[in-house]
């Protein structure tokens, strides 16, 4: 595995910001340069700060780095800079991370950062005086995917699909479940699949609620010929995947109403994905996937390190597609009673697009 | 209810700061003032910056955050400052909380913080120019706490417990399954106790592993007669649990060398529970937990709105048990085979200590 063109970008972003050095915080940066998927399920940790990822000419990819969340291995052109972990000696991870960023530096003050880094960083004595924000320009060069983030991202997007499937078939079966009760099934799938703990990021609504938009699943009961509305965004190895699909409870036929909503999303999912081509402007995709639904949300989003990246496909989109592009498409329905969306995962080719995800779309 | 005394000592922390107002950003202290439980699972958001708590003399407390993260209610004493959520609109998040900031703020510009609030508000034009770091001051407020902090925490504790118990019924028919299958049946045991997903820090280790002192579940597979270590944190409602348990594969009699360590390690967590009382020096305690074994990690920690808080039992500590301060106590013995980690949550009352905790400790 080789980041090598990763690399060789965020450089040329660093010296047009005028800067000797970039330094990254945002967890996204860091895997897209260093690989590393950093830990975030359990919010900022109190022994360490997250890893950071530091870039300068000629010089290796640095990552920063706790000894406890130190990989075992690492791409080429990256090496580790670790500091102690979670021992019984004093905890100060902050101020070991600031000592080796320091070091490594090696005296540039004025160097290129993410904003996270901008804000990690500003007030030490010992650290740069003057980050300067290069984070836009990092976004665009996420936005293109090469080989290992698309591999990466049908990894993610399997596991999507294996919690996809689980909710379908829970859901024949779910008449006087909780909708927390089908989350298990659906998370442990997820988890089978990756074979090991998956950050979610996720909506999992019954009945009215799915009018809503999304949301946690709660300690609500479902009831035969309800809808359940699920959004699954699992990120593995650091990249996320995501699909949304609405499935009715029990084994009886969806109400008319719903699968009349049903098919007006499916047609709006099917024409935005035969609009997918390189030059197509963001805002056109948008304006193709809306047209005659009525949804208070992006018509669709960039996914990769991050679970909503550039383009982000609203009316005032600027840009084009370019070929690449990995694009999660998610139109939708919402009546005051319920609400249906659906959503594929398509990737940017040269005369069209590639439909990623493969999870069913049917209401039942 | 009301979080009063916590505004209180804040504010004195503030005034004994000499700034006029006080921010706060770690999602632990927006907790512990406002009783928010910020969403962290999915590590930092690219739709808004985390919530901000705002507090200054005669003032409400401000809550500052995104619609979408706007509690449906407040604290008395607590108002929200809320800005727009994910619409279709511009996303900018950061520029809208520290837009809010800098209104309620009206001109103060040198403030008392928590070290997050200082990172995020440094750069800014219109934000405060110097945050006096006062985080130490709040972690030593938070250690000690109030009727609500324990009713939470006996809630997180209860959902702690119902993993535990899932993980002990699991493990007699679990020969042939994979840690995170376990896990899926753990966790889900957690989120229907509590009713809605729960951010969880576990360790799941099988066999071998279990001399690793932790690890997350992954895909290996367990047998008859191996050790499982369990160490289960759960938030609810913003506050963690704690409690670690290790346990048997299948209903044979553990092997003689386990039932010895987990003897000696019961021992110690029966001693240190024994020995907690305001006054004891916490260095103390950890001699007690620590006598005759030998672990490479601290002997407990305080928990409430973070998973680890003062006071941290290591042989280096300062500082002595008062009177309401919530303890994780886990000792442990880690052979080249296998470990074995038991763990209690204690109390401190007037003249002892109560158990929180009500998992099993045996080995069978």
């Amino acid at each position: 595995m080789s980041l090598a063109d990763r690399h060789a970008q965020a450089l040329e972003l660093t010296a047009a910001a005028g800067a000797p050095a970039l330094l990254c915080a945002d967890p996204a940066n860091v895997h897209w340069l260093t690989g590393l998927a950093c830990e975030i399920e359990t919010g900022p940790s109190p022994f360490a700060p997250g890893p950071l990822a530091l870039l300068a000419p000629g010089e290796p990819v640095r990552l920063i780095v706790s000894e406890d969340e130190r990989p075992a291995t690492l791409p080429d052109g990256v090496e580790a800079l670790a500091y102690e972990g979670f021992t019984t000696g004093p905890l100060d991870g902050p101020r070991h991370a600031r000592r080796l960023v320091g070091e490594a530096l090696d005296g540039r003050r004025v160097i290129a950062g993410d904003s996270a880094a901008a804000r990690g960083f500003a007030l030490d004595g010992d650290a740069p005086r003057e980050v300067r924000d290069v984070t836009g320009g990092l976004l665009d060069a996420r936005a293109v995917k090469d080989a290992l983030a698309l591999a990466e991202l049908r990894t993610a997007l399997a596991a999507a699909d294996a919690g996809q499937a689980a909710l379908r078939a829970a859901a024949r079966d779910a008449d006087g479940a909780a909708e927390i009760e089908l989350f298990a099934a659906v998370r442990g799938a997820i988890e089978a699949s990756a074979g090991t703990r998956v950050p979610l990021l996720a909506d999992l609504v019954s009945g009215p609620r799915t009018a809503g938009i999304g949301g946690a699943p709660g300690d609500r009961v479902v009831r035969d010929g309800e809808l359940i509305l699920c959004d699954l965004a699992p990120r593995v190895g650091g990249s996320w995947g995501d699909s949304c699909a609405t499935v009715v409870v029990g084994d009886g036929p969806p109400p008319a109403a719903a699968q009349r909503a049903h098919a007006r999303v499916h047609d709006a999912l099917r024409r935005a994905i035969e609009a997918v081509r390189p030059g197509v402007a963001v805002r056109e995709l948008d304006r193709v996937a809306r047209d005659g639904l009525d949804y208070p949300h992006h018509s669709g989003h960039g996914i990769g390190s991050s679970y909503h990246e550039r383009p982000r496909l609203v009316p005032s989109a600027t840009g084009s597609l370019r070929e690449g592009m990995v694009i999660a498409l998610e139109p939708a329905s919402y009546a005051d009673a319920f609400g249906v969306r659906l959503e594929h995962v398509v990737r940017v080719t040269a005369d069209g697009c590639e439909v990623l995800s493969r999870h069913r779309l049917e209401l039942s």
